[in-house]
Order: C-alpha cells, then structure tokens, then sequence
C-alpha cells in the first residue's frame, strides 16, 4: 500500500496541519515506460510554499485533494523501462509519497559522485546547482568580490559560502542563533551576521563590509534585501533566489534603499534553477572536483518518517533546518 | 554684477523658499583657458534634490552657503580660451546663476542640429540621453516589446514614449491628470494611465497590458515600481533612472509583487546618464534623424527670470511641467 499527503486546503498565511492529509493512494500496475520506485529520501523546500496557493507562478499550484509533489530519491522495485532495473536509484519529482510510478524519461540515476543518495536532494542537488548558478552565473561573482548571502546556515546558503570561498571572494553570511553562525564560520565565511542578534542588519552588514558589497545573493528578501540596498557598491549584482520573509505573511517588502539601485547601478536579476539544467555538466564537474578535494561540506537536518514530512516543511519558517532539510522515509 | 542661488540650509523632506537664497558673486578676471559665458537658459532636473542632502552619492553634494550648479546654456561673452570666441552658445554645468566663468574645457559648444538652444538642455541634451540610452542600452527594449515608462509627460519620459514608438514597439505612459493624459497619447503612447483618476496604477496597468510588459522605465519608484513588479512577463526588463516619489519622504517604498522577480526572471538595472557620455555621438546621430523625419516631438515649461528658479524647482514635485521644466535667465 501506498501513501501521499494530500494538499486539503489553501494555506492561509503559515500552514497548519489542517491544510494536509496523508492518504492511501492506489497502487497502479505500470504502463510501458514506467518504472516503480520506493522513496528514501524526500526533500523540503521552502518554493513550495508558493505552489500551495492558487497562483499561477514558475511551477503550477498543486491541485486541491490531489498528492502534493516535490524532489526525492528512491529505489526503483519495478520496471517497465529499458535502461532501469530493480535495484537502480534515481532522482525524481514524485516526492511527498512513500511509493511512486513514474516514467522512466522523469527519472535520473544518481549522478557517478562520491556522495550518499541524499546529497543529491541538496548540495549535489537542486539547491546546490541554485548556488552554483546563481552566485557564478546570474550574479557574475569573480574572485576578489566581497560577497553576502542571507540564509547561510540553509541548503543553498551555505554552499553558496563554500563555492564563493573556494573561488577566492570574501564572504558575509547571514544566519539565525549562534549555533548556525557558528557552523557558517566553520565553512569558511569571513563575517556572520546573526539577525536574531537584535541589532540591525544593516549596520552589521556595514560593519562587516566597510568597503561595501559586490554580490549580494537572496535568499530572504526583507530586511536583508534592503542591508543589500544599503552597502552595495558601483556596479554590484544581485541574484534574487528567494524570498522567504514574505512566502506566508503577504504584507508588503519596506525598502528604505532601494533608490541606491540608481546611483550604485545595481543589477538585481531574479532566476530559477530550472532555466540552467541544461549547464548541469559543468556543475557536476567543478562540484566534483570540490569534493575530491575536501573543500565541500554538508550537513543535513533530518526528520524521520513520512508521517513528518508537514512539520518538516514548517520547519523551514522557523528556522529549524541547519543545512538541507529532508525527509527519511 | 552676477548673482547665484545659494543653498542655505539643507531641505527636511520637500524644500522651501528659506533653503536658498539669491546673492552676488564676485565677477572674477578670466585665467588662461577660462570663458564667461552668459546664461540664458537653467535646466531644472528632480536629481539636484539629492545633491541638497548631505550624502554621498554619484554626484557631490551641495556646499552650504556655496552657489548651486546645473546644465545651463549660455553665450560667451569674453574668451581667454583658443576654440571659443564671444557669441558661441554652449552648454556646460554652471547653472543657478545668471553668468559664469568657466573653463572651456568644460563647456560644449551646442551640437549641429536643427533645434533651438534651450533643446539641448532637455530632449537634445542629459534628458533626452537618460531616454535614449535608459530604453534601448539599459533595458535593451527591442521592436514588439511592451514599454511601460512613468513620469510620460517629463522631459525624460516624454521621449522614451516618443523613441519606444520610432522603434516599433507598444507604449503605455503614466501621468497625472487629464491634461497631460492627453498630451502623451498625442506623443504616440498606446496607452495612457492617469495615476492620480484614484483607480490603482497596478488595475491600471494590467487593464493596459493584458499580457504584460517587457520592459519597464522608471522615473517615479514606489506604487509605480509594484505596478511593473505586478505585471512583468518573463524575462522582463527594468531600467532604474529615477525615484521622485521618494526624493523628500525618505519613506520606505512598500512593494507587495517584488517576489514576482523570480518566477518572472525580471532583470532591473539602475544607471545614470553619465556612464552612457562616451556613446553621445550614437545619440545625436539616431536623435538627428528622427528629428529631421518630424517623428519628435517636444514640450517646455518655461519659467521666466532667474529669481524663480527655486519655484520652478519645487514645480517639479507637484508635476507642475509638461516636457522640460526651463527657466528662462
């Protein structure tokens, strides 16, 4: 027997439990094509809060009543598809259940790096090649660069600080409580801003940054976003990932700096993972080389069974996860 | 005997008569390389606001007590310079004042087009390269775009709408009130939004631009700036030229769509004019043939007599000009 969580509800502001409910699914025999496969890991990103709404947006919105989807890896147990076997683990997009059928073509061996299954939910995964892209490519960061990044104790956040580290750029960090800022330290991050700290994240950020900021990658939106505003230096880049301040509240962004945009000459460019998949090549191989050479980090907060998988994601709000968040099935 | 407008104290959030104050200046003996040149035209720009703050930023500020300056055209009236005789016209940066000694160096003779010599200070001149540049450089805007630009009655924005239409593509302008409403639909504009009817600038603009808009030109920030957030298609373009609404406020700019930079990809870009200088050829070349085709048009406030600069100044705020906002010396 299989089971999924079922999105019952619209969130209103921050989910509750109420909003989803774990249910039997049928087990369908396959179709040419399609292969069985048995989830052990799932993962949990804050983007999927925006697929709750009603709203048309990069990724459609889940269905009401309908199992909710998202990245995971499994086993395949089942196949009716040449080039998959029994035995074989992929990655996919049938998350949010114990057990999927899926096509063959929506499912990817795990990619030949040494590293356990559920790196690639995270640093080896979609958050990882968020950074990679991001900080490389839409913000054009370059050794030497003096670079920020909110969120630093999260998936993406904290290889965003070891990419930029190994390439030879200065990094601020920012992260919640001391225990994440210290483990931001411990990558490698030359400053860290605690914005549990009370004091504002301007003024640290302007202390940590005397000269100013170049690159400036968000994950947060908010008060970070508007510090960015404040520090930035001429010709300074921005990639504009996320902004998880504002997934469940909806109330307006309050910006003091933001007409720094002008005489600074920002550039704050918004992107998706999705558009550079087809770049994957080059993220596996300087990833790998990364890793070859010890220079990549990782850690995981995991939560244990799918019957978890809805605190898991609420989790992401609070600020629970140091790292990836995920789901052991 | 010559006189300047000197600032007096700086301006707490919208200026008033008492910040300046009219006085002599000393007529100084030419040095070697020096003119005196006689205003007859004082170019009036929102962006001298921020030069009346005590803050660092792309152009200097104001001294206390010291003479304000600005783009101005004049005549020479006496050379100590080779290349500039008395009764040459020039533009240079000697404004707020009646006459000026400055190094020919520093003044431009007016270019060889067919214009009268206050033009060069408004479509001819910065402004009309803050539009040429900021639409076709900045936010890259090709034939078939969408062009939404704020501020469409300014003298910046006046000939966005006028350019966008020479190269093909479909314009909404925003203005206030029915007058200038008007004025920029007989300019070309598709579309007309009056952002003072009462009725929402994002309504508005979604009713004007069902599919969206490509490129976005801002000269006002604030509820203008959410509008385009609102309505941005993918891949969506904005250039950052100016945020009037916020120039005395200081009031944090409230964006509710911002997140929509993301799933959007939107790419904003903020510039001045004086980057673009190098590429001033390119614009008298493009400006000269539409001008000869009658594809251009142009409006100016003109407010009679040096002693009214300070109120033509604080015109700019209430939107008291249509086109360029002059005073004639």
């Amino acid at each position: 027997m299989a089971r999924a969580w079922h999105l019952e509800r619209r969130p209103q502001g921050m989910p509750v439990a109420g909003d989803f409910a774990l249910r039997d699914i049928a087990v369908a025999p396959l179709d040419d094509g399609q292969v069985r496969v048995r989830n052990l890991w799932l993962s949990v990103d804050p983007y999927m809060r925006g697929r709750m709404n009603d709203v048309k947006s990069y990724a459609a919105p889940f269905a009401l009543g309908e199992p909710m989807t998202g990245g995971a890896v499994g086993e395949v147990i089942e196949s009716r598809a040449d080039g998959l076997s029994p035995g074989d683990r992929v990655v996919h997009m049938a998350g949010w259940r114990d057990e999927a059928v899926i096509a063959a073509r929506d499912a990817q061996r795990l990619p030949p790096l040494d590293a356990p299954p559920q790196a690639f939910l995270g640093q080896l995964g979609m958050p990882g090649m968020t950074a990679y892209f991001g900080l490389l490519r839409v913000a054009e960061a370059r050794p030497g660069d003096t670079v920020f990044v909110s969120a630093a104790a999260g998936a993406v956040g904290s290889t965003v600080v070891q990419i930029a580290r190994a390439h030879g750029m200065t990094v601020i960090g920012s992260a919640g409580g001391a225990g994440k800022c210290d483990w931001v330290r411990s990558l490698g991050a030359d400053h860290v801003i605690d914005y549990k700290s009370g004091d504002s994240i301007v003024r640290q950020l302007a202390a940590a940054a005397p000269q100013g900021i170049d690159v400036y990658f968000d994950n947060v939106g908010g008060d970070h976003l508007d510090a960015a505003f404040a520090t930035a230096r001429e010709g300074a880049r921005f990639a504009i990932c996320g902004m998880i301040d504002i997934y469940n509240t909806g109330a307006p962004t309050q910006l003091r700096y933001i007409a720094r945009t002008i005489a600074a000459r920002i550039r704050i460019q918004g992107f998706l993972v999705s558009d550079w998949l087809s770049h994957a090549p080059d993220f596996y191989r300087d990833m790998g080389e990364l890793l070859a050479k010890g220079a990549l980090r990782r850690e995981e907060t995991v939560v244990e069974g799918l019957e978890a998988m809805p605190d898991a994601f609420l989790g992401l709000f609070s600020g629970a996860n140091r790292g990836k968040m995920l789901v052991k099935v």
